[in-house]
């Protein structure tokens, strides 16, 4: 039985709430389960330095975590001066993410900002902000179509979601939560697209390596979860 | 008339939402308005080394913004390796105010830490952060009464609250909003306790010089919208 | 009886020196009893970015403090890797008194540099600054209306001056030296113009939030010291 | 056809020089072709602080490339002030690695840290760094066996070993170097131990998503790949 | 004719005054002519991490120059985070030339830093610092002997001095100023003793390399100098 | 007899491998017995914003030490977040004796960055940095005159090479490795060109003072030294 007491291809209680930002072309709250994060897409004019004048634009994402988003209260990354590694990490993976799933050419030469907080953590926060920062471009997308910058289905060509599966006391599970990913023997994060297509694997051994067959067990987990998000995605934004 | 259509002394719509994270000791989110702060207090059993074997404790405050609260996208804190001067000086301030209601020798060798993280701005930030400040800090001291740890009534001696006032076209008005405080030529902060007693003043004449009986005028206001905020603390609390 | 030994509206000795620096185009060597702090405009020709081509110049303001200017070495801020909240704070708050009585346009796309450094401290460093800082401004500016680049009575409309007050064993006392502020209740600084206008004003209470019958006598020591401030000013500019 | 003109799973000329430093407990320059990387282990007294009075141990690493390693000349991080992402990334990816196969008790508090410092870059630099961090690795243990202060079979559980793996022109293959990486469609790294048990998978579609067959081929050419790495290896320690 | 009008042979006007700090132990405002050098001794109880418990004291230097010292203002180091490599090199010479007539021994562990802080540039700021830091680093340890912590006469073993040569249109001059500085083909500093021992030679060929005759003559020239400076120190702590 | 067992006035064995870098411009592996220096000479097309448009062109260089290239190892300075004051002294000095034999404006406005890495220190990092600098310099230009972008005969006006002497025992001693300079009472570097000429002294005493007897012999030594450098040097560019 998991901590959660969830079925081991059970996804927490999804949901997206959107146009929470007065100010951002979009946004999203995602939560899955008590795992809360707020994505702003952000529009701006200037592309970085080294794509000037390519006609073609950018998305790129920061992450943060609020500083008590946690069990115990975190340094704050502003005061401490730096950004830690994981910070950095993750923030190139969603950037990395939503990026597979854009026309860069069609876009233009604008850059989209998507940012990520975590206002709550249990577990998960990558997926999460991958999953709601879809969401959050796709209305800021969306939001420039209405005033003709754009053409959104040229622009965004699929979903893109993530999620959590790991190996705990030897079983398969998806979307573990903090308890469950603490004492997982394996954590693994999948982002795939709407139409199947991978983007992303990382898959990591807390303490015994794993087999290629628990690998190919938490895939097919994955793809039920990520088939399921997707089709949250489709709901929160029709 | 003012931009926002209010009267010279009304105070925007202002919200308390106590118990919004699952993790602090003590939390809420505080609306002024569009002007929306977290305020977290999270109690730690260190003090700052300057303190330790004194018998006291500490109550301190962080502030951020995320990028995203504000009508143009700012950079991160967290990115550019420092605090600005406006945070760090808004975080002196928040600890201030919120200290000169606490009996540190009654808290014990313990340190609280207030995080105000303004998730959508629209001016008033820090008179915000004071006043959800108080809330999320009695709600810790609340938690660690439940605890036995400490009396509360002995280590909170009152409330405390903070809004601005400014010269607008002329007229003295009451708790600025962002496009109000763009166009006013003074800019005042005022930061009372329950019992009316004064704790911070910080005015600034934006173009011109203001004039002491300018000055008396926005205290008044000042005094009568602490007034209400406490009237709306003690209820939050009740 | 005040640990000064003075009278409780009575400034300490006050003295400006002009011309101190063989390099600057002002400069004023201004003494606040035991605080002496060195002060130099600095005429560049290069406006911050986001005034460029505004036709509008800039003055603003640096402050530091000599490792040794206080009782006990403190650490440099350049080895330490930043300015920390007090020093940020007050230079905003030189910059902001200064700009209030200069006429941005018609000192034309020129930045003035006011660096205040502190060579010893004892108390009300800040508002020496701004009051010292006024006469090296004055200087730069006479400099430049020499080699015709402006009209200086256009672009200085007025003076500025700013002095502490405070609140020691109850009574209301002018121009606090460290040790009095040390054991203060309250403790104000007050930037006033010439005529009589009031630029900025920050009270705290240290202890006991005050009353506003207390803050009124404060200003009203306040209004006494700068107009012999000023009073000063015009005899060292003369 | 390869730009490289190898088969599709034939790696590069791979070879390890072990005891290149003077200094350090153990050391091994391994080359994968035409990347370069310094691997030395310095044995440590201190435990990181969290780990103190715990009786275990800790293995950590850290990556630098030197300026010139690259095509172009990229800025020293040292001069830039921090390690970007994709340093801090690697690192901890290879630490991750390394004490996968270490057990941290039988190896008592003491640090080993693992410096991997790229001489020349032509691609998949972590992994010849994981694969020579081992030797590095191995040889400061056989050190520590030497002086009696650790059973090296009972510290070092296996063999690990990382080889990339990529989808060029459609086609999987093993080992990219520089050029193929720059035109690969996806680009995997896989982390495995000499029994064939899963430490690490990162796999990231540079352009389209790719499928699950695809990955299963990906992993079957790492695996041939890292068998061949673990025999090499076996041979440099024997 | 050297563009000062000095002989080749022939320093500015030097003078020492002592005493200049309210705070400091010991004190020295020095001038080099127009170069004019704040050096102030502060005593700490506490010594560097790395001597404790060793018995033995530490004397460490710390060197800035205000940001209009200069001809042209500079940026405040506090400012740009970081001190340059010549403001780490001058005060690392300053420590070391201090260090080299000091018995850290009979000093006993405490620690004497001696800011040098440059008020005003005119050439020479490294060698007036390490001369008027001497005076300032006397002034503190007669003040350590006055409270019977030391024996002066143990703890200082000799006076120390620092002057600088140059080649200036072929000829060995004395004593650089900054225009002669700006011209010089060579460069070179001498650190001397009271007895005539030498600490310290840095020599700089700016332009064309310099003969070893040249060189013997610049040595000349300053031993010459700090015969003279070593004098002019003896009258002043007289 | 000196530690080392080698004549007063013997060099170590020195050698220079050239074109170890597959990707630099000019490269040379320096070798003074046991300190090892890899530099790498880039070239790139931009110069300094300060030189832009003058015709002229920069030599400059870098300098780091790998973690354990010491006995024990050192913190990384990426990580770290600054260069310390050792190191921009030493990058100073090898870009300084570098330019005093280019002449910048046949080189033309571009850049040359040489970076000397240590990847094994025994003392004299800095003096083989700068010899072997000036091979992989050398090679660079060759590499441009070959595309006719320079007269390399025309560009480098001479060899440039450092040793260090120090007194042992109170003997003049050439070349100290580590051991014999942690107990040498005087340590020295002296960069000569192969004409002769001087380009930079650095003497220090490290115990008591030395005499100007002591630091001609010294002086002697070096000549004596870069003459066999020289010669060196130019068997490897033949």
């Amino acid at each position: 039985m998991r901590p959660s007491k969830r079925q081991n291809d059970e996804l927490r209680a999804i949901s997206f709430e959107r146009g929470v930002s007065k100010h951002a072309e979009g946004s999203c709250l995602v939560k899955f389960g008590d795992t809360h994060v707020l994505c702003t897409a952000s529009l701006e004019e200037r592309v970085p330095g080294w794509m000037r004048n390519s006609g073609k634009g950018w998305v790129t994402a920061e992450y943060g975590m609020l500083p008590r988003s946690t069990g115990d209260r975190m340094r704050r990354e502003a005061s401490s001066g730096k950004q830690g590694g994981r910070t950095l990490e993750i923030q190139r993976l969603i950037g990395r993410s939503l990026r597979a799933v854009v026309d860069l050419e069609a876009l233009g030469e604008v850059q989209i900002t998507v940012d990520c907080d975590v206002i709550q953590a249990d577990g998960g926060t990558r997926t999460a902000a991958i999953t709601g920062g879809w969401v959050a471009l796709y209305d800021c997308l969306r939001w420039m179509e209405t005033r003709q910058m754009i053409t959104l289905s040229k622009v965004l060509k699929d979903h893109v979601a993530a999620i959590s599966c790991g190996l705990h006391e030897g079983k398969a599970v998806l979307d573990l939560d903090y308890l469950e990913d603490s004492s997982a023997q394996t954590d693994a994060n999948f982002v795939l697209t709407g139409k199947g297509g991978i983007v992303e694997i990382q898959g990591t051994a807390e303490g015994e390596p794993f087999s290629e067959e628990q690998f190919a067990e938490l895939l097919g987990l994955a793809r039920k979860g990520v088939n399921k998000l997707v089709s949250l995605q489709q709901m929160a934004v029709a």
